[in-house]
């Protein structure tokens, strides 16, 4: 298998995660997105992944987009270590907690959204800083009121294994924290994220330990 | 069954239209995101979704959000009519096209981000407008691709027969067209959207034919 994605994107950093817990080896192939006005927007890249966006995993010849969906696929394909619970209920919490990250936080704070800020609308960057702040409290506070009243929160998102739902979570957390917001209203998400720092397989994933990382 | 939505949200009539396909009668439970401050936000429905957003499916007693994970658990415990192929590579790819929109376009256009742009950055209604063009443009533009580039494209954006990917498409042009957008540069996804516009369980989905439509 080979994973194209960028030290700091959070999506590829997500699928970095599954692939070490499942113990899956893969090669690495680093896509610049600032070097060359974006190398993910070149022709070679979109032949691989038409919405020009990290990371794609190439599995036998198969290129997949979408960490979510990719993520999916490794589960199901490599079912050892399972990221999402057995029951229906469960998985559906999963996929929710999952998604209060991948479609209601982190799309409104990835790169090309502050590079439109900045260019387009030209606002300033403190006024650029407080939209990041301004979602990352937004999303991380849906998230962390999900997991604080519900009873399936245990030591990671969901028991006490981790789940695709601790892959969205420690990355967002990663983002917040270089972008200085304030992570105390989130007692339960900063729990969760040290006990995912605990284990190797998250500890490998992070961004300065890729091969691109600057 | 109960589905908490509003006749405008895009994630809540995802998840009619897949209740519709698959058949099954449900309570529908509106929740007004712009009357009394936004309903959303009241305690009553926060009890009910922490996160403070539409749609919520309630399922004998468990109440569930977030669209796609909520269609996910509707394929899994109504497997009558799947919403997803049978083979890990076609689902990988339906997941994928589905996460362009709900991740990727859908997000960045909802409405509590126009507000934000109007209210808080005072951007002018021309800019927000034109905020909203551009990422339907990109949003779309990768679909497009996505689709126009796979043998898997057929009648819907996978094979013959809707998959979670057409449940994500149709809202995104119905919305799309609402705010002038050009479509012209997207043949494939009007001609999908269009053969989606033959089968009921999508007319009957539309915004306008909800009760509480305005």
């Amino acid at each position: 298998m080979q994973l194209y994605g960028y030290f700091r994107s959070s999506a590829a950093y997500r699928v970095r995660i599954a692939l070490n817990l499942k113990g899956l080896s893969y090669e690495y192939v680093p896509v610049h997105l600032l070097k060359d006005g974006g190398q993910q927007l070149s022709d070679t890249y979109r032949a691989l992944n038409p919405a020009a966006l990290v990371p794609t995993l190439v599995d036998d010849g198969a290129a997949l987009g979408q960490s979510l969906a990719i993520i999916e696929y490794l589960d199901e394909t490599r079912p050892e270590v399972p990221l999402l619970p057995a029951d229906a209920l469960g998985r559906a919490r999963v996929r929710g907690l999952a998604q209060a990250v991948a479609c209601d936080t982190h799309p409104l704070n990835n790169l090309r959204v502050l590079k439109y800020l900045k260019h387009t609308l030209q606002v300033s960057d403190d006024a650029k800083n407080e939209w990041y702040r301004h979602w990352v409290d937004v999303g991380l506070g849906a998230l962390e009121a999900m997991l604080a009243q519900s009873d399936d929160t245990g030591r990671f998102c969901h028991g006490d294994t981790p789940t695709v739902a601790d892959l969205c979570l420690v990355p967002q957390v990663y983002n917040a924290r270089r972008f200085g917001c304030d992570m105390s209203a989130f007692p339960t998400i900063e729990r969760i994220d040290a006990a995912c720092g605990e284990l190797q397989a998250f500890v490998d994933a992070q961004p300065q330990n890729q091969p691109d990382a600057e």
